[in-house]
C-alpha cells in the first residue's frame, strides 16, 4: 500500500478481526483497503467459507497482509492434549498458508492441578509444536493474558512469565505478543517490557474501559479508557519492535457498528499513537 | 460461644456482611447466633439505622465479635483528597466504637497520573491516617485487589506491594487484608504469602468461579470454583495467624438467599478447611 498526500496510509496498523466480530471477513478487507490499512489479523473461525486459501486470496486480491493468525494453543484446559497438538499443528499450516508470519497462542487456563502444573503443559505443547512451525517458517507468539482469563484462558498472566518460557526455549520461531489490555496493570511493567523486547513478536493495542462491564466483551477502543497506549508503545518501540500494531477490541458496542465505520474510526484513534512512535508513514 | 458436641463451633469463622448484602444486619447476626459463628466483618453503611453504638449492642446481645470493619481506604479516585481524610478518620473511629481490631483499607484506583502516583498518593494518605488508627487501638489492614479492579478500586494488586507499603511503614497499627479471590492468580504467591505472614492481619475467603460471569458480583462459595484454598490458608496458618477467617462473597445468586441459609452453608464449607488448617474449635 501507497499513501496518498490527503490521505495518510497507515501502513503498520492491523485490525485484529476480532474487532469487528459480527462483520464478514470480506467487508472487513475492503474497509482495510479502502482506508489504506496495512494489515489485518484474521482468526480462524472466519476464515472465508471455512477456506484458508480463499481468504488468502482475498488478501492477496487487495494488497492487505496477514500480521498474525488467531489463534492456537489451549494446551491445558478440556480438549484432550492429542486433540490440542493436532490442531496446534493445523493452526500452523494454515498460518503459512495464510502468508501471516505469527500464529499467536493463547497458552490455556489454570486447571485443578494447579498453576505450575499448568505451565509446565503449556511448556512442553510449545515444545513440541516448535519444529512444525520452522518448518512452516512461521512464529509462535506466547501471549500473557489478563489475570481475570486465568482459569479460562490462560496460565500466563505475567509478560515476565512468556518472557522465562520464550527465553527457556530460545529459538527465532518462538516469541511473545504484547496486548496493552492484558498487560497494563503490572507494577513491573516498563522493566518487564524491556525483559522482553528481544522476543517480542507481535503487538495488540486495546484499553481499558472505566467502569467495565464485561470480562469478555468490555474492552475500549483506544483512548477510551485508562491505559497509557502511547508509554507503553514508546516502550516496546524504544526496545527495537518495528512490526504491525494489531488493534483488537473485544466489544459488543463496537461489533454493532459497520466494519467500514470501525476501521476509518480505529485508524484515527491509532495515528496519532503511531506518529508518536515514529512509525506512521 | 462454646461448642455442642454435635454441634462444633466455629469460632474462628466469620461472616463478612457482603455475603449476605441484602439481608438486613439483624437477619445476619441472628443466623450467625444460632450457627455458633464467632464473628461477622460488618460494613459501615449496613450499621443498624445507621448508627454504630446500636450496631455494637447487637453484637454484644449475641456474643459475636467484629472481625473487621469494612471499608476506609480511596484515598485516589474521584473524591477530594480532604473528604477521604475526613471519611477515614471517621471510618477508623467507627471500628472503634465497633470493637473491631481492624479497619480494612481498599486503596482507590490507578487513575489518569498511573501507577506509581496512585502508590505514592495511597501511601502518604496511610502514613498521614496511622496516627489516629494508633490512638483508637486500630489496626489498618491494606487489601490487594485482584488487577482487573486496578481502574477502578486498588492500585495496589499484588500482594507484594502491600508487603512492600506496609514494612515501609512499619508499625504493629499497620497490616495487610490477604484475600483469596484477589490474590490466587498471583505466579509468586507461595512466596508473596511468607513475605506478608509477618504482618498478615486479616484473612478472607472466596472462590474463583468458573466461567465468571460478572466482574463484582461473580465470587464463588469456598469450593465452587478453581483456587486452591485449602494450600493458600495452610500457607497462611504456617506464616503463624491465627486470628478470624472471613467469609466475602459477593454473588448475586447468594444474595437472593436467605441470610441462615448461607451463614449454614458456609460453615459446612468451612468447617474442613479451618480442620484441616488447624483451626476449629
Amino acid at each position: 500500500m501507497t499513501a496518498s498526500s490527503t490521505q495518510p496510509t497507515t501502513a503498520r496498523l492491523s485490525i485484529n478481526q476480532a474487532t469487528t466480530e459480527t462483520s464478514s471477513t470480506e467487508e472487513l478487507l475492503d474497509a482495510c483497503a479502502q482506508a489504506g490499512v496495512g494489515y489485518v489479523a484474521p482468526w480462524r473461525h472466519k476464515f472465508i467459507d471455512g477456506d484458508v486459501r480463499r481468504t488468502r486470496r482475498a488478501l492477496d486480491a487487495r494488497s492487505i497482509r496477514a500480521s498474525s493468525l488467531c489463534r492456537g494453543g489451549f494446551f491445558t484446559g478440556t480438549r484432550p492434549p492429542a486433540e490440542a497438538a493436532s490442531d496446534n499443528r493445523r493452526a500452523v499450516e494454515e498460518a503459512a498458508e495464510l502468508g501471516s508470519p505469527v500464529l499467536v497462542l493463547v497458552c490455556g487456563p489454570v486447571t485443578e492441578t494447579g498453576a505450575a502444573a499448568a505451565l509446565e503443559a503449556i511448556t512442553r505443547g510449545i515444545e513440541a509444536l516448535l519444529p512444525h512451525a520452522i518448518d512452516h517458517d512461521v512464529i509462535l507468539a506466547v501471549e500473557p493474558f489478563h489475570p481475570m482469563f486465568a482459569a479460562e484462558r490462560s496460565a500466563i498472566i505475567r509478560l515476565d512469565q512468556a518472557t522465562d518460557l520464550v527465553t527457556g526455549l530460545d529459538h527465532p520461531n518462538l516469541g511473545i505478543a504484547v496486548d496493552t489490555y492484558h498487560v497494563w496493570w503490572d507494577p513491573d511493567l516498563a522493566q518487564a517490557l524491556e525483559r522482553a523486547s528481544a522476543k517480542t513478536v507481535a503487538v495488540h493495542v486495546a484499553d481499558w474501559l472505566v467502569p467495565t462491564q464485561s470480562l469478555l466483551q468490555g474492552r475500549g477502543l483506544p483512548g477510551d479508557g485508562i491505559i497509557d497506549l502511547a508509554g507503553i508503545l514508546e516502550n516496546i518501540a524504544r526496545g527495537g519492535y518495528d512490526g504491525p500494531v494489531e488493534v483488537e477490541v473485544l466489544n459488543g458496542e463496537v461489533w454493532s457498528r459497520q466494519a467500514s465505520d470501525v476501521v476509518l474510526d480505529v485508524q484515527q484513534r491509532l495515528m496519532p499513537l503511531l506518529e508518536r512512535i515514529g512509525a506512521a508513514v
